[in-house]
């Protein structure tokens, strides 16, 4: 049976690799050396991509690119959005125009959360956590689905008329009107980039967790029948959530939120699953197991930036028998010393942010 | 079976009086002296309605009620538009606000026409010959579907989460993406002139020929899930083509447009279906038969507003056995005298009609 991923629903994806048969995602292995620089793709955590050769030409020959991404402003920043934030913060410092679509018609449409709670998430989270991270201005362009040009609705309309709704339930299943829209949104998000007036027709760039792989077959294959360039995506993993699972910003035990307070930070990180034995003779024995650790996960994605020092981490745990708490220790020191630099940070950038706001006209 | 009005599709009613059982259409008659002015009321073009008795409260309190039409920029202006043109000034002097919208996202979805000729025949066809015909710019709002205010872009997207598939399946059978798109549109239409920052919660009314009641229904229904006003609707007669059928403006031979050249009218109308006997000596025997007859309909609608007068034609007719070809004399005195007259008012109107452009937004 043909696996079908859901944007909308949850995505449990026990086997990535399997992404490469079923859907034609590429390995990423290939570009690993190139961008060695980036440890999300250097730890294979951005595993796959469709079409990217053409934004390596476009980097490689210093051409135009865009990179196009959305957020669904819904709960607080978690380090699952840090990822996302980090690829932006990549490509922007590779050249790329940066559109960041603020997706709150379809938060409405899909999750009932109205235009004002959307607005303020979207500018007190996510932007402001965006620049705290290291965004610029500079090629910067956010913009709201529901407040943008008309350009962008008459454009999003017309795509109506390039799929049937056939098309559509092959590649979503039970569609509703309120899904239909949202379909074609994400379709003129990612491809009006290229219009006259916005960035024109340069290849363009995606990075979406393999959920969203859906959204990028339908807009290639629109993108083919309106002679627009077909956008590039790169695919990566999914934080496990601090208790295993879904790391999700609608649950706050699964994560933890870039503004949260170092109480409850450490409260979270010291309760988290680890990949520990049950008794500390075994772990002494055995070794614990950091694959399915979320204290070793959080390190490897974001706090460790050397190579070896988390394979010093990786042993210490697996032949050494460092206990989960030690490790925990060393693990909080890390993001204490994050969290405190990064709200410091925050406040600093929160500025810039209303520029942010003020330039959300293409 | 019950009957299913498709507002995209060729429509032939037999029995207007149908409607009124199955749709819930309720008759006009009980307006008729109340507005026996209009000479569409008083003959019967104008048939039916929703919940015009709001309408007839607002007029009699002198309260603001909006009136909106949506107009399909596709071929020539003729008499079938003139009948709508009429309603619309008809309103404008009992005191309502006039929505006019270009639906050029529907004729571009449904029927493949480029925004730019949309635009152009909006212009040079419809609002030229509304002007000409009597309509002001006094409380006159007219707008593009593709190019209007954010504001409606944001309601129409938020409406599609106020119907299900299954119901617009059960209005409108088989659907399309671009369908769904332009079924919200047409709420969206007629609804958000009830919204802050345009007229705000008035009554409406939408004069429609009777296939245009699937929206209506429709929207009735979504006005009520949102807390708004259900818009009130009156229905109209189709006129029937030149050769019997249905007047089209695709058709050339259906129609005599407005702006038709004089020996262009003549003709046609020399060779309009008539309600005539197949011989002289029939026709002096049994007398025409009016009631089938275009020329006659031609002169019901619109060249003869004298009731007595019109009373003399259609007894002449049936009793004295007038011919045809007199007859079309006698009608054909009538329409070259308006077209002439009207074409004049054409070239007269058309610095109002730049105006009317510049008035775009709400």
């Amino acid at each position: 049976m043909t696996q079908r991923l859901d944007p909308w629903g949850q995505v449990k994806i026990e086997d990535y690799r399997k992404l490469f048969d079923e859907f034609g995602i590429e390995s990423f292995e290939k570009f690993k050396n190139r961008f060695s620089e980036n440890r999300y793709v250097r730890r294979g955590i951005v595993f796959g991509h469709r079409d990217f050769d053409k934004i390596v030409s476009a980097i490689d020959s210093k051409k135009p690119y865009v990179m196009i991404t959305g957020l669904m402003p819904s709960g607080k920043f978690h380090f699952g959005h840090k990822m996302v934030a980090e690829q932006m913060i990549w490509h922007q410092k590779l050249g790329a125009e940066i559109y960041v679509c603020v997706a709150d018609m379809e938060s409405y449409l899909m999750r009932g959360i109205s235009f004002e709670d959307a607005r303020k998430i979207a500018v007190d989270e996510y932007l402001t956590n965006y620049i705290a991270l290291g965004l610029t201005e500079k090629n910067l362009h956010v913009y709201f689905q529901s407040d943008y040009v008309v350009a962008y609705y008459r454009f999003r309309d017309s795509l109506s008329g390039k799929a049937t709704l056939n098309e559509l339930k092959a590649i979503y299943g039970e569609l509703t009107p309120s899904k239909i829209f949202s379909v074609f949104t994400q379709v003129a998000d990612i491809l009006h980039v290229q219009l006259g007036g916005f960035s024109g027709k340069v290849p363009t760039v995606v990075p979406v967790g393999p959920d969203q792989d859906p959204h990028i077959r339908l807009t290639r294959d629109i993108a083919s029948k309106l002679d627009l360039i077909q956008p590039s995506s790169t695919y990566h993993k999914f934080m496990t959530g601090l208790q295993g699972g879904k790391m999700s910003s609608s649950d706050p035990k699964s994560h933890i939120a870039l503004t949260e307070d170092l109480p409850s930070a450490k409260k979270k990180l010291m309760g988290a699953k680890t990949g520990g034995r049950a008794t500390a003779e075994e772990q002494k024995k055995l070794g614990g197991v950091p694959e399915e650790c979320a204290v070793y996960e959080l390190m490897v994605y974001h706090l460790v930036e050397d190579d070896k020092e988390l394979l010093g981490i990786h042993d210490s745990c697996t032949s050494e028998g460092l206990s989960c708490g030690e490790c925990k220790k060393v693990c909080w020191e890390k993001l204490e010393k994050f969290l405190t630099e990064h709200q410091v940070r925050r406040q600093n950038g929160k500025k810039a942010v209303e520029n942010l706001i003020r330039i959300i006209q293409p």
